[in-house]
């Protein structure tokens, strides 16, 4: 059975409005001349399970639904979606539901062969107008360094300027002279973009042709999508969810859905390996408790949580107290633009994963690349 | 050149806010270690062109996206969407941006070959529980009596109930039958689903077999899938565009897209040929500027505009006076649940296209379909 909790402002009658969902999203109502299909009729229909402070708890039957999150979605928010305002703050699918990721936190620390930290992520910037000679430059200063995993900023498409497929190949020969020279396996999450079918067969020619991780745009390309690639069995590389168009769903107190639903529950049962979404103590306004429901529903599906924007050296000691070792901390210009260079900003996050425990203020920083980090961002 | 108009609230500071936008939605910031690129990063910046109201308007280079709406959404309301409240309330493409229908109103007029009046389309209902012959039967009554359209209910997808080629080949008999017997064309709009690589698959297939039209849940789908669809060779069927979910992202005030953006601009620059959306005087809450703007853009592209939910015989003089000949009157129970059956429910529709002009009240109107359903659902 799924089941999802609706909020309703105060003067909503919220009991009325649960049913009017339970009958109306599902097979709606009938008469006298369909009564030789009641059983059948009434299968389909939705059950109010309880309205506490507002906010009710409909049953729907599984189903009604093709075990994805589109159909999940038309289901429980597709017309009522426009009926007025209502939030859904809480989806709760059987662990069967969806898509499960093809690699997750194991399968991406077995690549990577680390076990017993946390994964540094960093970003390309600028985000446009750089070649794609330029991106093997910047992968090669960062991954020499001791980068874990780099991806292209969301924005990034297939343009002229550095079409996808010369990025990945001019990356990719970074990656191989980094294994061969360090034996470390680095992972370049390619944003793959296009319309739906190009999309697929793009990816596919980037695993081909080397790509060893995806970034995808999944609230603009749609969960459809991260779901074919997540069970093309093809596509034998880590997805790397990213949220963008994400708070034109979630931002509002009072319509669309809890940030906690869409990057957490949706993400986790459409097949990501890795979710991004802002940190709390980033540069985005996020609500802690929603960053925390987060982690924990991908952790349960064994998803990398990736707290991302913002993040710079310096939060390091807060993320490992929220996250444990079992998270990947993402830096753009956290890295890029450290006042030595992205080398040193690579290195100012494996100082401050070393100095755990230890005091972390500019007074008792040794000099070196974290001190200089946390001389610009602060602590 | 593409044109985004954001509003803020009275407290924030617009004008800040959009060189934000400009900036960090684009190519980004750079220091001296990339003065040898700045003239090529300088060509991907946006500008801020006006600032009214706490309007402001950025414009984009169109050569930052892939000319579709997925990496146009990325790029104007990616990662901002989750900066704070701000709502897109325009987006202003070229004309030669994304993809063109195939049919629109002048194709799907032709496949019917009616050129003069408004179209009736009806939807399935009862929506979940009734096989695929139940459906046949159903849609005898109505196309046999004059129903122009008809079109699966969106949350109706590939269910064992009544799984999604029998339903077509169960209908497409009765589509036969009705063109032999009367010569008319009636499309049956059937609801493509599943994941994005099945989605297409299955719409291939469905058309191989028949059907004359499709539905998409393009909101829950995903663009993407629209734009494949629209731009597969294979695919010589009018889509039908279900609004599904957009109140996820459009029923704020303060954050999200506005309607007339998602299911106007975006639609009609997605390859949608018809575009369905909430009527204002139907049944759920719905601005009439919104519902004019929206009619107006999909008009400018050759899109039928398909005013739906709530719609009933008794609306047609509102509808025709605000609409005149080209639209889609699209009704469910508003045909469906006639007093005296669903043909009455077609006839009554015709009725009253055909009383344009006369006095339309139950003191005038004789007794008949019309009368009937006016008796029901008022005017």
């Amino acid at each position: 059975m799924i089941e999802v909790d609706y909020r309703f402002p105060p003067d909503v009658d919220a009991f009325r409005q649960a049913k009017i969902i339970a009958i109306g999203q599902t097979a709606g109502s009938w008469d006298q001349r369909f009564a030789h299909r009641d059983s059948q009729l009434k299968k389909h229909l939705a059950e109010v399970v309880k309205v506490d402070n507002n906010v009710a708890r409909i049953r729907f039957p599984v189903f009604n639904t093709e075990n994805d999150i589109a159909s999940l979605l038309t289901m429980i928010f597709g017309k009522y979606s426009m009926a007025g305002s209502a939030k859904v703050i809480g989806v709760h699918l059987p662990n069967s539901y969806g898509t499960r990721a093809k690699f997750g936190i194991t399968g991406i620390r077995e690549k990577l062969g680390i076990r017993d930290r946390p994964l540094i992520m960093a970003i390309f910037k600028p985000a446009l107008g750089l070649s794609a000679a330029d991106h093997a430059d910047i992968l090669r200063k960062v991954a020499m360094n001791g980068l874990d995993i780099i991806k292209d900023d969301e924005i990034m498409g297939d343009l002229a300027v550095a079409p996808t497929l010369d990025r990945l190949l001019a990356c990719r020969r970074v990656l191989d002279e980094v294994q061969e020279k360090t034996g470390r396996t680095v992972l370049y999450a390619v944003n793959v973009t296009g319309k739906a079918d190009q999309l697929l067969t793009k990816a596919r020619l980037l695993v081909q042709n080397g790509a060893n991780a995806l970034l995808l745009n999944v609230l603009t390309y749609g969960f459809s999508v991260l779901e074919a690639l997540a069970t093309d069995p093809e596509i034998n590389v880590p997805i790397f969810a990213h949220p963008a168009f994400a708070g034109a769903m979630c931002a509002s107190e009072d319509t669309g859905l809890s940030y906690s639903v869409v990057l957490g529950t949706l993400m986790a049962h459409a097949g990501a390996d890795a979710v991004l979404y802002p940190a709390s103590y980033g540069s985005l306004p996020f609500d802690p408790n929603e960053e925390n429901q987060i982690k924990n529903i991908l952790r349960t599906r064994n998803i990398f949580p990736v707290p991302s924007a913002g993040i710079h050296p310096g939060i390091v000691p807060k993320a490992l107290a929220d996250y444990g070792q079992d998270v990947i901390l993402n830096a753009g210009t956290g890295i890029m633009d450290h006042p030595d260079g992205s080398a040193s900003g690579v290195r100012a996050f494996f100082e401050a994963l070393e100095r755990v425990g230890k005091p972390f203020t500019l007074d008792t920083l040794p000099y070196g690349a974290l001190r200089r980090a946390v001389e610009k961002w602060g602590t």
